[in-house]
Order: structure tokens, then C-alpha cells, then sequence
């Protein structure tokens, strides 16, 4: 059985050491050392993934090692931060070098993509459970935060959410579905990719975002919240994939709506930006989708809360729950 | 039951909210924002601790919450680097106010004793485990590298290695020790005091170091391979607790060398510095004392290897074990 050392060294410092652009030191030492660029700021995010929870025990390692990066990276591109660097914890029931082998490699063909180097990490024996700590640089007065939402703000979302959901739903026996949608959701589910080009062409554009990892209506109940707002929804205008419009309505709007894991940005802008915001999009290569507006609270006592509506702005009555990572809370 | 967010709220993110000084941006948006003082790098050091393997299950949460935030603080240590904040990341079966009350305790008593921020976190269900990942601070080019040490230098060691796992080997039953001797070992294991400040008073001074995790024989290994060193110790001049001094030689021995969970530094620096670095101890409040020499490699095929004596020069076979986390890996 390898040794924990040559594991680490196999698969992941030997990766690490072939590329240390960015760190001035990396695997190896006490620490990393990490500089954002000059007149930026570090903008660091932490995601622990737990089987069970967060992914099947019998996942595909290498869609686990994409996935584990991609849902760290999505927090970069919420921020607007530009990958710099990762570490990577985790705790292993046994090593096995296929599972490593394969884990590492779609870790690293994501973490390549997007020019983002492994700085650090820990290994150790224990229930399989992955931690990812992502670093990037961003200037702090265009960074995408929050709270900085405002009232007329249009409410925009990238991609086609809802998939991720779609597949989970599907894996657990909740609907069937052709072998082709099949094959789209599951990738959605397995291979959710982080808008991180798209947070950056957004920096000076949006004003608020976050990334969708919990629902679309939770999720943005967090921008209201440090925004101190109240926004309205046309529920009509959101883009769903062919694969989840022929799933029934109530289905589609239960996994766009109130599904997790689809990892794309939720941002608000300024009417006056809508062509910028588009053209943003195009460069990036994303889809984004106009899908509803801010408002100010009618009184300081208003709780922030979301009004859902359709194309015909007839007020809809959605019952939602937010996503569960697999388990009930 | 409390929900997810509620307990991150009332028992981390309102202590993280009080004294944002350092992060820009904390918790509660999709990254933290951070940023090293100008002319200096960010160290980052991340690691995980999983019931049963860094720690018992029925450990006093207080006492874990320390050693959590501990072990990372010593990572910032071995680098010479100045505490600015970390991440906490974790899985719990299931949430439990008083462990969390009391645990939160241990860690914000230790965090507020090193100014060191919670600027982050990720909270989920699942088998107990706990990642952190810290942020300090350093000039590049004082930094407490592993790769520093050169030929002729002293090594020295913090402190009085060995009683972390002489409580270890206690609790496990391996020998029976007096009550009053049980209370030291026990508060070594539980409650290991991080030496930052000795690693900001060494800047400049030591050439190599690192933190001593899995004991001193096997990390020691570490700087050589990194620095392409040998080493001779004499073994009789390890500072020993009078605790651990009333275990057989053989214990004392094999918890001084090979024990882990010491969270000491062994560093090298020029003989010209003995004065200095006694003084930079004294001013940290910590023992050091001088057990070995750093020597040049016979030729260019040997390997990096310790060559263990007396007092009287003479040399020693001794069988160590490197420290295994409780179990054998």
C-alpha cells in the first residue's frame, strides 16, 4: 500500500511542482506563499464536499475531482477574483491509486483551464471528504459583493438553471427521463462549469452577484438580505434546457427555481448597462437571461422578500424549498 | 434543530462580524476579500483533523476547538509569519449547542490571543471533520523556509517535545503515570501552544525550520531532503519534562523523537547566532535548546540521514517509529 507521502507526491506535489508561477512557495513547506497583484486584493473561499451529501458514494472520481475545484472556482467568479491558486485537504477511507488517479486528473484539467495552481494540502485517513480553499485576486472597488444591489437593479442569471436539480431528481428515482436527457442532466449534475470568465468581463458592470449553489430563490434571497431589498420574478423568463422543458411545468420550476448545484451567477445591473451586460456575456460565451427587477422594501419593517410573477404579470403563488444537498436538514 | 445557518450565525459568523479589521470583506458573501501588509507575501496552510485519527471522540470540544486553530497557528510559526486570519470548514453529524458553544469557545480564546480573524467557512452534515486553512503574513525574504539550512548549522528545538505522546500513549493505556503527571500530559495533547512568536523573533535569525507534527526524528527528515543535509543529534541534550523524565529512557526516547502532535519548532541557524537566538527565546517566552549540527552530505549519492549520539559522542542505534495519528497508516 503507498505510504501517504508518495500518494501525495504522486498525484498532487509532482502536479503542483511542474507549475509554481504564482506561488513563490508551494507544496513542500510549513506554508504557501501567495501575493495578489499589485493594488488587489486576496478574495479566498473555503467548500467542504461530504459523500453522501454532496455527492454519490459511487461518483465517477474524475467528475468528483472537476467538481470539488468547479464549485470553489464558481465563488471566484461571484467575487469577479481571477484564479490564482487552491489547496486541497482531504481524508480518504484507503488510498486506492485508480480512484487517485483519475480524481486528480479531473481536478487538474479544470484547475489547468483556468490557470489556477495547487499552493498546499493535507491528506489523512478518514471518511471521504474533500476541502478546498481557492484564492484570487480582484481590485477591491469592482469586486462583485452582496450588499451592493439597488432598487430598479435589473435581476439577470446566467446559463440554463435547474439541470443539476433535473439529474438529481433523476439519479433518485423521482422522474424518468430519455437516455439522451439522461446523459444532459447527469453531466450538469457531474460537470457544473464556474462562470469565471463571465464574473470577470462583469467587474464594473454588475453590481451585486453571487453564485447559484443552494437555488436560484434562496440563493438570491441573500442579495436582498444584504441589499435590503425586495425583488419581483417574471418566472416565464427563465431559460430552461430542452432537456428540462419536456419534464412537467411544476418539475421545471421546482428545479430552476429551488434546485442547487447549478453554480451559474445570479447579478444584478443597472438598466442602463442591459447592451454592455449582453455584449459581457458574448465574450465570455455565456447565455444570460434578463429575468426580473429590485425594488425598495415599502417599509423599513418589510422583510425582503421575492414576488413571483409570469410573462402576463399575474402574481404566482410558488411554493419552493430550497436545495438539500441530497438530505433533509 | 437549529438549521445550518442559524448555528453558523449565533456561534461564528457574529464573532467574525465584530472585529473585521483585517478582511475587507468577511463572512457572508461569496469569498472573503484579504490582503498581506504592503512588501509581503500571504502564507496559507491548510489542514484537516478527523475524529478517531488527529483526535478521540470523546474529546472536550473546548479543548478541540484549540487544537484545531492551533496546529494551523504553527504552521504560520515554522514560516516566521505574522497571524491574519482563516477559514473554518466543517462536517458535524449533527448540530449540538453545546458542543458548538464550547467549542466555538476554544477556538475564539486561542484566535483572539493571536488577533487572528474568522474570515470564512463552509458548515455541512457528516462524520465529524474539520479543515482549516490560516493567512499570516511575511516578508518574502525572511520567511522560515525548509530548504534554507546550510552545513555547520546549530538545531535547535522549542520547548519539551515528547509529552504530547506520552498522553496519547496514556489514554491508549501503553503506561500508567500519577495523577498530577496524567493532567501535564493530557494538557499537552489537548492543548498545544502554537510558538508564534518565537517564529517572528527567528526571522532573520534561524536559516531553516518547521513545526514539529509527527515527530521530531521524522519532520527533521524533512529539512534535510529539502536542504540536501545531514544531521547529528545528541539525544542527551533533548530537553525532557520531569513528567516524561519519570517514564522509562525507552519511552522518553520514543515520545521525544517520534512522537507527534508537539506542534514545536526545530530550526538550524549559524553558531555565530546562538546568542542572538537564546535572546529572541527569552523575548518570546519560550525554552529553546541546541541538540545537533546540520553537516554536509559525504558525496552526492548519499541520502539525507540522522546520525543519533550521546552526551559522550558515542553513537546510538535507535528504532523510531514515525508518529501515526493514532493509527497505522
Amino acid at each position: 500500500m503507498l505510504s501517504e507521502f508518495s500518494l501525495i507526491d504522486r498525484y498532487f506535489a509532482q502536479r503542483a511542482r511542474t507549475n509554481t508561477q504564482r506561488a513563490a512557495l508551494g507544496i513542500g513547506d510549513d506554508c504557501a506563499l501567495v501575493s495578489p497583484a499589485p493594488g488587489e486584493m486576496l478574495a479566498v473561499s473555503t467548500d467542504m464536499l461530504v459523500e453522501g451529501r454532496h455527492f454519490f458514494p459511487d461518483i465517477d472520481p474524475h467528475a468528483l475531482g472537476h467538481k470539488a475545484l468547479a464549485v470553489n472556482l464558481s465563488d471566484l467568479a461571484a467575487m469577479g477574483a481571477q484564479p490564482l491558486g487552491f489547496t486541497l485537504a482531504f481524508a480518504l477511507p484507503k488510498p486506492n491509486e485508480d480512484w487517485l488517479a483519475a480524481f486528480s486528473a479531473g481536478l487538474f484539467d479544470l484547475a489547468d483551464r483556468f490557470d489556477c495552481e495547487l499552493i498546499g494540502g493535507d491528506t489523512t485517513a478518514g471518511p471521504l471528504n474533500l476541502c478546498l480553499t481557492v484564492f484570487g485576486s480582484v481590485r477591491q472597488d469592482v469586486a462583485l459583493r452582496r450588499d451592493a444591489a439597488q432598487a430598479g437593479d435589473d435581476i439577470w442569471v446566467s446559463g440554463m438553471p435547474g439541470d443539476a436539480r433535473a439529474g438529481l431528481g433523476m439519479l433518485r428515482g423521482e422522474w424518468q427521463v430519455s437516455e439522451q436527457d439522461a446523459a444532459h442532466f447527469r453531466r450538469a449534475l457531474e460537470y457544473p462549469e464556474p462562470r469565471v470568465s463571465l464574473g470577470l468581463a462583469l467587474r464594473g458592470l454588475a453590481r451585486a452577484a453571487l453564485d447559484v449553489s443552494d437555488g436560484l430563490a434562496g440563493d438570491l434571497r441573500h442579495i436582498l438580505e444584504r441589499s435590503n431589498l425586495a425583488a419581483t420574478i417574471d418566472v416565464d423568463s427563465l431559460p430552461l434546457s430542452p432537456a428540462l422543458a419536456r419534464l412537467p411545468r411544476e418539475v421545471q420550476l421546482q428545479c430552476a427555481l429551488a434546485g442547487g448545484d447549478d453554480y451559474e451567477l445570479c447579478f444584478t445591473a443597472a438598466p442602463a448597462q442591459r447592451a454592455a451586460v449582453e455584449a459581457a456575456a458574448q465574450q465570455a460565451g455565456v447565455r444570460v437571461a434578463r429575468i426580473g427587477t429590485m425594488s425598495a422594501l415599502t417599509s423599513p419593517q418589510d422583510a425582503p422578500a421575492i414576488a413571483w410573477r409570469d410573462a402576463a404579470c399575474k402574481p404566482l403563488n410558488l411554493k419552493l424549498q430550497g436545495f438539500d444537498h441530497f438530505h433533509a436538514d
